[in-house]
């Protein structure tokens, strides 16, 4: 059974201000709760339609048509978790670091932070003008690997000011990112979705890199910020 | 005004079987309109809240409230069209085709379009398994780059078979693509977001490759399937 106030609790989660106010997340789906139950991430309470044999205390039982009534998706899997917001551990600072810059799709943020996972990278740092990394829809696309990457929210201003590594930032013009040979460490910076990186933060870039279009020169047309992600942390790591 | 006709006719269009049946797909938002308008695709109807200054025979003012009831966005932009589904032109059998072997994700479809205009490929070969590119949300997705993108549904066992260019697959347990050093031509097959690549279609594939991961070997995601191909499709071009 569920209490009102838990419905509540829920329904209020979708929100950043209520995230960051009760200092809790939720998850959704069988698979992604357990590799998050596998973390350090630590577990309030499990709303489940079947026993995951853990902890009694932590766990409720709840019927399919609870679960609808509480479940951000159109589509429940079988359970939703709420999970307390981890405090990020300090930025270490060498190596390859992802920096956002107002990326404002939950979807492109959680497919960035799938591909910091997948590409070894440790740290993601974000602006305040980034989508919120525990928003509903940034976990569920991280399918997980928000438990293996950093992510911290800071001012990128000062961060890019502070930091002794190369930044490097992704432009429409910059050089060819497939001519640069000396890629391996530093901090490369990702604009926002309609408007890229903001003057501030360019006035701060040592390099700007582009990937060189093939296609038709006509269009103008950028890459999505999320794909564009990708091909930039192979050239990174390919070398 | 808006005639009931024209409603049935525009919400039918949402699914498949509609869209085959009348040879007409919708596309939604200025900026794409715009880039369909200049291209081959021919035009059907236009429903606008501002003159596109065409053909009046061609376009239909109508009012936001109207638009808001035929849009399929929970936003509406401005404007609706109703374009013919053109006929796909021949395949060109040489230099880099991208196949898909039942990719499901009308966003991941979408993504891989705009990818080939990115990188020049001319035909992106799909099996009817994959998503209908025709899909509003693959239109939505594509940004006008469906105009550049030649599009065929096929019989994917026939053409492998058939072809003469080398055929690589995307598998987790691939030959590492960073180490090829033989890649232009070609026929890149991606496979199903969940199961990737058919048993059938893998027995016809020369060269499986890979994606080396970075990250912590214990995690058994996999990228995706559109993140993927733009790290393999950048991997082709840049040598």
């Amino acid at each position: 059974m569920l209490s009102k106030s838990q419905i509540k609790l829920i329904t209020q989660l979708k929100q950043k201000k209520y995230r960051q106010l009760n200092g809790f997340f939720v998850v959704e789906g069988v698979k992604t709760i357990n590799e998050l139950l596998q973390s350090h991430f630590v577990l309030q309470t499990l709303y489940t339609t079947e026993t995951f044999n853990i902890d009694a205390k932590k766990e409720v039982l709840i019927s399919e048509s609870d679960l609808k009534r509480i479940s951000f998706l159109t589509t429940p899997n079988k359970a939703l978790a709420i999970f307390k917001i981890p405090v990020p551990k300090p930025i270490i600072k060498n190596g390859l670091i992802v920096a956002l810059d107002a990326v404002r799709d939950p979807g492109n943020l959680g497919t960035i932070i799938r591909l910091c996972d997948w590409f070894g990278i440790k740290d993601l740092v974000c602006n305040n003008e980034t989508v919120d990394c525990f928003n509903p829809k940034v976990i569920q696309a991280t399918m997980g690997s928000i438990t293996r990457v950093n992510i911290s929210y800071i001012d990128l201003v000062d961060f890019l000011k502070e930091s002794s590594l190369p930044i490097y930032g992704a432009f429409m013009e910059g050089d060819n990112v497939y001519n640069k040979n000396n890629l391996s460490e530093g901090v490369l910076v990702m604009g926002n979705e309609a408007n890229g990186i903001s003057k501030e933060v360019e006035a701060i870039i040592n390099e700007k890199i582009s990937i060189p279009r093939f296609g038709d020169l006509r269009s103008t047309e950028s890459l999505n910020v999320a794909t564009a992600t990708a091909i930039l942390l192979s050239e990174f790591k390919r070398r």
